[in-house]
């Protein structure tokens, strides 16, 4: 118990992180790991986040270089936190200048990182990871470090155990529920439970400003609740939306197409025999599912 | 100045209010008016919603021909705030009971509610209303008297100039800002703002725990805010989501077919090219202008 407990503490002050991209995941997660004692520090490419982040009391730096080599000689954690879009290039900077580090992500999609990762010679000292958590906000302002708090922290399974390690103390650390899946199974569960959700809510934002089916500042100023939970995260950054569904695509495809065909179905009832009967018991009976696996949880 | 301010105080005092259906909205309303001094009174057919209202102060009965009588004997106005498929029984005992007294009613949709009316001969004391406000939850337990606070209540154009007023004076005391429009204008919009985000929060539903697209226990264990808010509403009850969407079909189906047509060619722009730059885009466009016109009412 005593080992254990100073293993724990041991490992708290003795093993830095690097995150690299201080978005809202990264800048959270510094700001998170900050304050619970760790070593960490981050890079990011605009200036005026490190000036934030610097201002915030975090140890941050806008040269990428320098970071990867400083995380080679201290033998950090490397967590890439930037966009899919972004990542390659990333990856051949740790390549180039921290290829021993071990090697983790927080991008939403899995497959597609692992191959990116695969393709610079790092799979051996690299665990993908994707904490379930964000808001339809970014930048350095809307980082928080209770983020984590309490949400699920997928962690792939597969890699080499000293890695797998160091991700899942992180993840704790972050104060979530660390969760071990496949890469494959992943990217089809996020398509389900993050990604067409997205494209969805931007479909329900332009049909409701669509005057020819009666949508308009007139029917937006109507709106109430069940609207804007439908669509808040039509909000979020455009770029950011793209990346995770096209990064997805293999994934998207197939549940986008479900989702287009419960919807043609009820359209069909609904139109010929004046109800929607079908499509509403359904979705009740699988949301009522999905409130048991969630107060399984405790959420 | 002084002889507005008494008049409104009499009004308040002396206009009675009978409220057919104690569900969220009419039990809320019972509430809320009942707080704000109004000799408000109701019925429900369920004795424990009675019982209920009855041991939290309301004047309340499970009788519903001695309930309309006394509306007739006290001229109070009228709010049938039934589901649309209990519409036409209530509107058959009001024309026997009631049938002089101002009468409005809180049901989503606008046109089928007044075509009931009309059939029953009550179009001339008349001019229908629905309060933009709700959650997933129904009966006494979820009533809450501030449910309507800042809500746009809509109230329909072209009714008796005293029935209009007393309808618009219920708005105002449950804490709503009025808005006026016509039955077909208002039933576009909520298929836009309301029943169609109802049937796409179905469809999403379902879709996640299709285990052949990557659904299931696991992926639901992985949602964070972005299904569970893309999918709220899914929670509520099928008899209402069917009553609102059914009742409004003639509006909800252009409204589904666009959703569907966007989620379509969506679909055809990932699968060929790659992208779903178009949806994205326009739907973070159309979300930036509901946001425009939510700061604008100061929400």
């Amino acid at each position: 118990m005593n080992s254990n407990c100073q293993s724990l503490a041991e490992k708290s002050v003795s093993q830095p992180v690097c995150i690299v991209g201080l978005g809202l995941i990264g800048g959270s997660l510094l700001r998170r790991l900050t304050a619970a004692g760790y070593p960490a520090f981050g890079w990011n490419r605009s200036a005026s986040t490190v000036q934030q982040a610097a201002a915030d009391g975090m140890d941050v730096s806008g040269d990428l270089s320098a970071t990867l080599q400083r995380a080679a000689r201290e033998n950090a954690l490397i967590v890439m936190a930037v966009p899919l879009f972004a990542l390659r290039d990333i990856v051949s900077q740790i390549a180039a200048h921290a290829p021993q580090c071990p090697l983790t992500d927080v991008v939403s999609v899995k497959v597609e990182v692992l191959r990116i990762v695969q393709e610079a010679g790092l799979a051996a000292t690299y665990v993908g990871s994707h904490p379930m958590a964000g808001t339809e906000n970014s930048g350095w302002g809307a980082t928080d470090p209770a983020l984590f708090e309490n949400a699920t922290w997928v962690v792939m399974t597969g890699g080499a155990d000293d890695v797998t390690a160091r991700v899942r103390d992180i993840a704790v650390a972050a104060g979530s529920v660390v969760v071990e899946t496949d890469p494959v199974s992943h990217d089809g569960a996020v398509a389900c439970i993050s990604h067409v959700p997205h494209l969805v809510a931007e479909a329900l934002s332009v049909a409701a400003v669509t005057e020819s089916v009666g949508g308009g500042d007139t029917a937006l100023r109507l709106s109430a609740g069940s609207f804007r939970d439908g669509t808040r995260v039509a909000g979020s950054a455009p770029a950011l939306v793209r990346a995770m569904c096209e990064g997805n695509r293999d994934a998207v495809l197939p549940v986008l197409a479900e989702t287009i065909g419960l919807l043609q179905q009820s359209y069909r009832e609904l139109s010929t025999e004046g109800t929607c009967e079908t499509l509403v018991e359904a979705g009740y009976a699988a949301h009522q599912r999905y409130r048991t696996v969630m107060n399984e949880l405790g959420r």
